[in-house]
């Protein structure tokens, strides 16, 4: 399987490396956001790339996976505004369809492998409340929502889990020269972002020294099978962020092109893939070792 | 969706339960094994029944499969003889794609759900160790084994999760009048069952007031997401374990149907089909609020 990579940013670096470690794949090439163009695609990638890993950022995602779904590549992507995710696939999916490519959409954590994990068990216990609680960890949105604030040379913005879907957000700052912490923090927190959940704003000499890509997720449930309440379920992951989202993008490169090769076009979510065609190797293997 | 009972075990009335609080089936009936023919199948069910939930001993499974597959009726079961799984994939699979018929096996929790979240980490990080603790629960196999020894009128066999994939059997037992514990205590710890556990033999006036029929699981993988170590994931889950086993079972009779009604026929296990498959609803729905 020929698989390139399109950004080369943390999750592009990652993504190199999951490549080089599948034994069933080989790395068709690193591409910058700029050079990609309808007469590139064309005539250096359509027939010798199998399939693209969007590693731009998000923004960027919806217009790179048409081109390349034009050209009949396929595409897995980590597209993370959850509100838009259903839109998305609704836009790829007639292009993917007309030139028979199969494109993997929001295929991160989560969205993603956490997505497979909630359907899991709504199809265990149907009825019931499930929470996914996130970090310790980097926010990005809320991160990139500090660094506009007027004043605010560098910040860094944490997530930490109360439990119940709630989260603290711990936001880091790194001043400009001259600039009032008192005003800085009142603006920051009456920002969108930060109004609506607990947010401790401390100044810091350097955010370079704090910065840590580590992540986490508590998922729990509790719901009921039938007619049985309190069956209890949890998931945690403790993890390097980028190196997770590359290698699941990896992981889907596979179904992806195992799904084109049989035949099946169009655009999926990760609960639209069997959990099988993530992974190298043989069916009878696979089904002997796993299940 | 039309979905029938074969068996009214435990694991048949948690069945009942989870159709009946299915918003998208109905109860087509509750069979029991003596009953069950090649002229009643044709008869009665053919054509009238979409799918039969095979809920009896796990030996019983592949016969019953094999009959309605020869009808075109999908089936769910729960065989959970680790080893003999994929033999039996391959028995059913030419009996179901001749007949138009899609046949899940194995739809338990373990095997079953677990094999999906270790399926799915697997994916998120290729290089690693999982392991599955199970319990503390009644272990089936083990209740059964420690009934067999001469002397024992009644048994419960309790595995006690230690870490690592090794377990503790916590066995209680139930002398017949005039047997000696000693002697039952030896012979019990000599069978191939209990040999190579940890295994504890307590001797007790009455097994029906210990019987419970919760039991959980821990299944931890620490591993590498391309070049990156230290992956940590876990599923822990504490459940009424027909319950589960059940509802497992009939959200798969769902994913059965609908595979058979886009044309999809054969046999298959859990790591083989779509999380989404296993859940009521439009798939926009689906998608909108667990992505």
């Amino acid at each position: 399987m020929k698989v390139a990579i399109l950004g080369y940013g943390n999750i592009g670096r990652a993504a190199e490396q999951a490549i080089l470690s599948a034994p069933d794949m080989e790395l068709a090439g690193i591409y910058h956001h700029g050079e990609i163009n309808d007469q590139l695609v064309k005539n250096q990638m359509a027939g010798r790339v199998d399939a693209v890993l969007l590693c731009t950022p998000t923004r960027e995602v919806p217009r790179f996976a048409e081109l390349f779904a034009q050209h009949g590549i396929c595409t897995v992507d980590s597209f993370d505004i959850h509100g838009q995710i259903y839109d998305l696939r609704s836009r790829l999916m007639p292009v993917c369809e007309q030139n028979r490519a199969l494109s993997i959409i929001s295929a991160g954590w989560d969205p993603g492998t956490d997505s497979m994990v909630r359907a899991l068990l709504l199809a265990m216990a149907p009825k019931g409340l499930t929470y996914t609680n996130f970090g310790p960890g980097r926010s990005m949105g809320h991160t990139v929502a500090a660094k506009a604030i007027k004043g605010v040379k560098n910040a860094l913005s944490m997530t930490i889990p109360l439990g119940t879907g709630i989260h603290r957000r711990m936001v880091y700052v790194e001043l400009e020269e001259g600039a009032d912490f008192k005003t800085v923090e009142a603006n920051l927190l009456a920002d969108d972002y930060f109004a609506h959940d607990e947010t401790h704003v401390i100044p810091v000499d350097c955010i370079d020294t704090l910065n840590n890509v580590a992540h986490g997720v508590n998922l729990v449930r509790s719901g009921v099978s039938g007619a049985t309440h309190n069956q209890r379920f949890e998931f945690n992951m403790e993890i390097d962020n980028p190196a997770l989202t590359g290698q699941v993008m990896v992981s889907c490169a596979r179904a992806a092109i195992r799904m084109q090769q049989r035949g099946e076009y169009g655009c999926r979510t990760m609960i639209e893939l069997r959990p099988i065609d993530l992974l190298p190797g043989k069916t009878e293997n696979l089904i002997k070792s796993i299940v």
